[in-house]
């Protein structure tokens, strides 16, 4: 029979099974500790009515959307997920509680040009507050607190949680009297990291502003300290602008309760020069930076909006919102040799390899083994003894149990710890309980190393 | 501005929250119960390559692909998850260890006429074990126990785990001088429980079979006694046909170590009558249904293959799967009123609201309880009591904190259980051990009930 050669299509991640571990690892631990906070999973289809789906987009995404018919229905896949929650919160309005506190993890499809580290399908992680009308600053000033507790849950330290707010930054601009080219300027500003500072002003300059003005902006925008010396520095400009000082307040009730939220003072910073784009963020913006890789961006974003669904309802949605680009993310830690080997990857905990032509002893071991949790395989094909130790190598299998004539007769399990090279005997009951601590103590080992 | 409806479309399962909290709950225990055999997850593209993807397929399945172009690229959306799977062993075959354990619990998508109960996304919960060339009875034997355990953890009982053998039925027609036939008489017996005995048997004569033999295939289906008794009546017509013999030994030795595979005598059942489709399966065939709903048909069904990826290699890859289409059954469970609203499917297990203007007690408060593994949500919004209890309500939240300075000064909790209505002033780790252990006694009860 002529053969299809079984390829997968550039831009899509599909994982051998240890990576794959990990993926679903750092998933499951997203999963907990969204709802350690109250956030509520969310399952929305793939695919939606593009009328639905493109009530608002345009431009560069509209390119990029998968978009096709079948029979006379023209269908979208989603390229986020913040349009199919406000398609949801819009439609189900009624039967939802504001705050409505959702996550969702799920893949989405943007058709981009591929090249290496971009993907066509990848993984968002979400979470939105989503309020009725008004919606309480506390919530924007616990998720420092949930970005933190994600990223220490997967075993990351080194890391920075960098915190503006829209108002301040429109506040200041109209003080300077620059609301017209406030846009401008903040997208200069937004290349400070990579341009540094003179060629930053230069830019300023060169897009008409005051040489004053410009030394302003760059003091502003540069001006370094703690949380609280940055707060301090902020005061300075209170009184002269109603939406600068709203701003203020905002950020200063954002670093109030930093302490009593667990997030201590060197995993978080006040940074003036981020503003995430110039529509959608209103308030509080947030970005997350790991210490040592500046250059993968930040891994970690969102802020607070005014109005989520405006294009399905006359109703007032407010909310803030982060997102990790989960596949991405992945990508670049596996690059980087972040990934830990040290949490079992094997598709099982303990391999039983029988020894003895009668399986009953093997089939009950392994019924005792998976009845104390621990993972577990019954190698039963006709293979040289080589070829099933070659077998448990492959898989990386933490634990081999060996049950012959020998063990039967004396009523023990025979394990061999893979990593030590170790063997003994033990009551089944024993052996199940030397191997779930083993396990365990690997699995409680965080999944990214820094 | 003109608003678009905010629809989903049909044939899209789209959950409230509570309902969706269930829909988590059960694929957790999916995922637990296939790791415990040694599964491992895997996660492979929605969109493929069309060549890739439609190498086999035909026919009905083949109209209903979504099927679409981006740029100069033919691309599908799976309909399956074992057409991936192959793609992915044949791809990746160098790099797996056989036999090679997966289960991959994810959306699947056919463009099917939308009607009540049908879905066009739709998850699939699947497993396999492929092996190298060859693979050993015992696999086959292992599948009802692990069908057992899942449909336990999930809380039902009142189950059967019907298994039948192909060889023993293409044996069992050659006996008869049927071979030629033998595919019209299982469409024929596929119907046995839908039309009954009487019109089987007339369909059978109808269709050319002789009198004597369509006696003898009703006498064979219909059988009824224990397993053991079952298999006695099988060894009868032992010695005569290769096949047949064949089918039977491996239908012993699936049989045979059932006990130690924890699978009790009354969820297991030799059903003569299943086919399970006409080429794809080659030995042994599982169905499974829940006693109380024989109308569903089967939940769980599977069996072994030969050739899992001939369209891709040359290498002979034979195995053995079973399928559950999740979403429908999650559909059925609902229609059926199965699903327990005993364990908590509000986004929060405990909902603090703080009855003071200084939030930092509150703060730390969700803090203390949210490192004890309680979810917690932290309600801030300015709004009356009464609303704040209203909110408590319409989320379902099985516990609610209140801290005003009454509780501040003496140092307590008060907490209110909105089940029973009891308030109890508790110091904040007693609170949190009281409510933790309330919750995880909820969530330890099944997600269906009987």
């Amino acid at each position: 029979m002529e053969k299809v050669k079984p390829r997968t299509l550039s831009g899509f991640m599909e994982l051998l099974p240890d990576r794959q571990q990990q993926m679903e690892k750092i998933q499951e631990l997203l999963r907990r500790t969204y709802s350690l906070y109250g956030f509520t999973p969310l399952d929305t289809p793939v695919i939606e009515a593009s009328e639905v789906l493109l009530a608002k987009a345009g431009g560069e995404t509209e390119k990029q959307i998968y978009r096709f018919s079948k029979g006379d229905t023209d269908l979208s896949l989603r390229f986020d997920l913040t349009v199919p929650l406000a398609k949801y919160v819009a439609a189900n309005y009624a039967r939802l509680a504001f705050p409505f506190r959702r996550f969702q993890i799920g893949k989405v499809y943007r058709g981009e040009r591929a090249q290496r580290g971009r993907f066509r399908e990848f993984y968002q992680a979400d979470i939105d507050i989503i309020g009725d009308g008004a919606l309480d600053i506390m919530n924007e000033a616990e998720i420092p607190s949930i970005i933190y507790r994600t990223f220490t849950s997967l075993g990351l330290t080194r890391f920075k949680i960098r915190v503006n707010n829209r108002k301040i930054l429109n506040g200041f601009y109209a003080l300077l009297g620059l609301e017209e080219c406030a846009a401008d300027i903040m997208h200069t500003i937004d290349k400070l990291d990579k341009i540094g500072a003179e060629k930053c002003r230069a830019l300023l300059l060169e897009g008409g502003v005051a040489e004053t003005k410009a030394d302003e902006i760059m003091r502003f925008i540069t001006f370094s300290g703690t949380s609280a010396e940055k707060l301090a520095f902020l005061d300075s400009y209170k009184g002269k602008n109603e939406v600068f000082d709203a701003g203020l307040g905002e950020l200063g009730a954002v670093c109030a309760y930093l302490p009593q939220f667990g997030v201590p003072e060197e995993n978080f910073e006040i940074d003036l020069t981020i503003a995430r784009g110039l529509d959608y963020y209103t308030g509080t913006v947030y970005e997350t930076t790991l210490t040592d890789h500046p250059e993968i961006g930040s891994v970690c974003s969102g802020g607070r909006y005014d109005n989520l669904a405006e294009y399905y309802t006359d109703k007032k949605l407010p909310g803030v919102g982060i997102s990790i680009g989960l596949t991405r993310l992945f990508f670049v830690l596996e690059e980087q040799g972040m990934l830990s080997d040290d949490i079992v990857t094997a598709p099982c905990d303990a391999l039983i390899i029988p020894m003895t032509e009668q399986l009953g002893e093997a089939v009950k071991t392994a019924t005792l083994l998976r009845q104390s949790g621990i993972r577990t395989q019954l190698y039963s094909e006709d293979k040289k003894f080589k070829a099933k130790m070659s077998y448990a190598d492959k898989i990386g299998v933490p634990f081999v149990v060996f049950i012959g004539d020998d063990e039967l007769s004396k009523g023990v399990l025979k394990i061999k710890d893979m990593r030590s090279g170790e063997q003994t005997e033990l009551s089944p009951d024993a052996a199940a309980k030397h191997i779930k601590t083993a396990v365990d103590e690997r699995n409680n080992g965080a999944v990214i190393k820094e």
